[in-house]
């Protein structure tokens, strides 16, 4: 089990993610395993889905399961593993979970505790793996149909914030949804709500459209993760649901152990993005 | 706990099931839970969806949810109850799920062992219902939509057959997919698909059109469960997930108690069939 400096973001032969791009899944996959690259992963494998990971031992996994079934807009299940098995069935073949992240997060009662490129060596019989949708698939698609993604076109993190809007308790996991925003301007909002609705297992439509307030949002300027983008003369403040919010609630309920992937050191996996329209 | 001769299908005041389409489900449920109602429930509350119910002790819960986030063709989950409540959070208020269906099954060790219009006597702390959708919700699509039901139009049952399309397994639960079958005209098969396909959570779109014997129908006048409709000149047999899946499923698995709705006998939610769309 090898630890990794947190800034060290290593890809082969001076490449950068983007190099990445018209690569397949299971290529970029083998790269990673080998420890060849330990950057983050966004740009990689233009048209196929990346995915969040929570892992946690199998007597937390009814109350996560349930969890994600009651909240699916925040929690969209693309796999569930069977118990102690590093392999997936259906979104990627021959991979392994526990070396194919580029870094992963090791929390222990709630806290991080390191940073790790391959969590084979914690790897126990008891662990199930959770792989959550990801925005990443549904910003293709708007970017396809000419819908801007700023923090895109601005090179950083999606701002995300907390929210009041309360997720279904399950068990030992309770807690508020976590959005994600972008700002789009008011003639392309029926498009952007359009685009993303039709991709329910990427996280779907907003949730909210224009009145950060109302969802508790008292600072758009100072996002609680990720970065500020600009919002520009003309354009409202679109706020979907966000891959965070499992994690956040899953830390907040304080397992003893608990793996999750590193933010933006994402799964790559086999099924395309329009795939996950059907 | 009652039991009632299995033939016998009581409405008050002389009223027939399609009596109480107007009504309000909740008002439904009231007569129901007071044993005014044991007849089954197609035609009721108009525009409400109906759900398929599987009572499960906690001990299986987790294959089961694991089962049907793996299969959500066949078995679109439109509630988990808390182990033990009879209660219900999302799909109906004040209900109680062991008196407000008009019919139940109890199966021991995989086989019937009576039929009741109440199950609370039998209640345990460790059960967990799980409420599956119903395709009663799309067929009230298809109707508004101009595309003939056959079985409704000829009074009988929707005719259902086991294929040979494997479930992904998950844990002690496995076995095939159960469809049910509609005939449509050719040229009204576009739009039976972009309406059914609209509603994943009540088994979306087909699963197969016009060739029985590739999913292992040897003998389409013949189904497994329910009544063979008339096929005209011009039609195509479409076949859907169907919900009998998770039943079938379950039963074979031979769990030592389980608690079903008896068939066509259903639990009324208060949820709108058009608001299964988003």
């Amino acid at each position: 089990m090898s630890t990794v400096n947190i800034e060290q973001e290593i890809y082969p032969d001076g490449k950068t993610a983007a190099d990445f791009a018209d690569w397949k899944p299971a290529d970029v996959r083998k790269l990673i395993r080998e420890g060849q690259i330990t950057g983050q992963t966004s740009g990689m494998c233009d048209g196929y889905a990346q995915a969040n990971l929570v892992v946690l031992p199998r007597e937390l996994a009814y109350d996560f399961l349930l969890f994600a079934q009651r909240n699916p807009r925040s929690c969209p299940l693309l796999e569930v593993s069977d118990a102690g098995s590093r392999q997936l069935h259906d979104i990627a073949d021959h991979a392994d979970i526990a070396r194919d992240i580029p870094k992963y997060r090791i929390y222990e009662n709630g806290k991080m505790t390191g940073e790790y490129t391959d969590v084979s060596g914690f790897w126990r019989d008891d662990f199930v793996s959770f792989l959550i949708g990801c925005s990443f698939s549904f910003e293709g698609e708007l970017l396809s149909a000419d819908v801007p993604v700023r923090q895109i076109e601005e090179h950083c993190n999606v701002p995300m914030y907390n929210t009041n809007i309360p997720c279904s308790s399950a068990g030992v996991f309770h807690g508020n949804m976590v959005v994600s925003m972008r700002p789009i301007p008011h003639e392309l909002i029926p498009k952007a709500v359009l685009v993303t609705g039709a991709m329910p297992k990427v996280h779907g439509a907003p949730v909210q459209i224009g009145d950060p307030e109302v969802i508790g949002i008292a600072d758009l300027a100072h996002p609680d993760y990720g970065d500020m983008v600009t919002v520009r003369p003309g354009e409202v403040p679109v706020f979907w649901p966000c891959g965070v919010t499992p994690q956040a609630v899953v830390m907040a309920s304080k397992p003893s152990f608990c793996i999750t992937h590193s933010p933006g050191h994402m799964f790559l996996t086999d099924v395309k993005n329009v795939n996950l329209k059907y």
